[in-house]
């Protein structure tokens, strides 16, 4: 299961309800943390999770809302002694940042290393590994930001226990071995491949978070058929020429590219603190165009099963 | 009034229920902040207090927990466009830290002055206005750290209307002139001094606040009659000699330099996560050698009339 959990979704300024841009995703044992604002870490552990499982950051852009929270984070993982290392993926900048925060013995003593992967051009696959990976998109704003997707690999799909048993495999070892994937020789002689003990392959699940950015065509292709986007939603409707001019999207443009790309449902984040009395407008607006919006509200957190 | 709100009473790893450490003294339309660690502004923003009414920051040492608040604040202000330079106070160091985070205009465009006031030595008036200064004091911490006591200058006493109106002084233009501290003349020819007319001076208020320290003698001077010590208590009596390892103090040593100071009364502050479910046992322990002792909760108000 994919868990994913809203640790800031307020835009650059927080508010009482709303902390600086941050999204974790939990997948097997990991944590995956898609930009770092300002109270990133006390998110994370409001949120009940163990700072010490994050294990890869994705930097959307160097604005500080969306990384100010880095360096309170590599001081709480070093007075945890923590020794594993850790990712972290950006734009050019991210590591002289980094560079600097670590640099003085003053600010705190880090324990692990840190591995910094800046990114260049229009689209890259920035990491993959046996379970997953994740792309990154040049998306359109005001300093150089990638939008990113996590995009879990395609499972086996499910081990049928009617089928072992109507086909005399005994129970043990080898059933272990159908569902990885292996075929196994019965002491009859019978070869089983797991094609005949397993149904159709799962389809892997897909996440997309934009960071900051205007309405951008690019994304259509991008986010498609995404379980989750997570988009730019900074502005209402009726203020689409200030989120032009700030390089950000409104709700409904948000809602637009969900619609295009065929994605199963949209959350909209980086709420500007003008709604934080009335949020619930951008929702509004955004349902008339693709149903199944949800606004993102701290600490929320959406399964992916 | 003066006014103390806590913004953030943990120690290096912020908890639940404890940021990291910063104190603000509201006072006279002005917000005074003693450290700046990761979040200051959110609780600021928490606590209903607008972070444009800042004027000055100080800032006891170096360490990540104390000033990781300072780089997301100063993008807000910016981004509220303010134009009110700000000092900044605290040991070498700091000018090197906000000459960094401000160079990049990829992390925010700054928008005001920023005077950074570098410490050096063992005791100095750092700042003096016409209501108040600020004292700081080198104590014994693991890097260069300065305590810093806000002393509020001694205030004319009351004007005592009952005398006013026995002496025949008509009401108006002459009390005011009296309150503010200026002899007035009658019209029969009697002149009229203040000390006849107003009540005892009155002391003015002072605060201490220590920043992290090892027990330290040179604080009893420091806080002598102080109206409120906040003293570093990040760890309970029994862990007094983890407290000398890492230059902190126990909750027993914090009372010890209340009670020989003869301060009225004693916050217990930079509280260790390992209290997280027990702080009550700090304060506790504290009672038993000065009896006005109260625990740090982040957001508290302490109001010195």
């Amino acid at each position: 299961m994919i868990k994913v959990i809203v640790l800031g979704s307020g835009a650059a300024i927080p508010t009482k309800s709303r902390n600086c841009a941050s999204i974790a995703i939990q997948y097997n044992g990991e944590i995956l943390l898609f930009d770092c604002g300002e109270g990133t870490q006390r998110q994370l552990i409001k949120a009940g999770k163990s700072i010490m499982k994050i294990t890869k950051i994705f930097i959307t852009h160097l604005h500080g809302d969306h990384i100010f929270g880095i360096p309170g984070l590599f001081h709480s993982m070093s007075l945890m002694h923590r020794e594993k290392p850790i990712d972290v993926y950006g734009p050019k900048g991210v590591q002289k940042f980094i560079d600097f925060i670590t640099s003085e013995e003053n600010f705190f003593h880090k324990t692990f290393d840190i591995n910094v992967h800046e990114i260049e051009g229009e689209k890259a696959t920035v990491c993959e590994t046996d379970m997953y990976r994740v792309e990154a998109l040049k998306v359109d704003h005001s300093i150089p930001t990638y939008a990113y997707a996590f995009i879990e690999r395609d499972r086996p799909g499910k081990f049928l226990v009617s089928k072992a048993i109507e086909l005399g495999i005994p129970r043990g070892k080898l059933w272990g071995k159908l569902q990885r994937g292996k075929a196994v020789k019965l002491s009859d002689g019978r070869v089983i491949t797991p094609d005949m003990v397993l149904g159709p392959p799962r389809r892997g699940k897909k996440i997309v978070y934009t960071g900051d950015t205007r309405f951008t065509e690019a994304l259509i292709d991008f986010a498609k058929e995404a379980d989750l986007l997570i988009h730019d939603s900074t502005f209402d409707e009726s203020l689409s020429e200030k989120a032009r001019e700030y390089f950000h999207s409104t709700c409904t443009e948000a809602a637009e590219i969900a619609k295009r790309a065929n994605v199963k449902k949209l959350m909209l984040i980086h709420v500007s603190n003008r709604y934080e009395k009335n949020p619930g407008i951008l929702v509004e607006q955004a349902k008339k165009i693709f149903e199944n919006t949800i606004l993102a509200k701290d600490l929320m957190v959406i399964e992916l099963k």
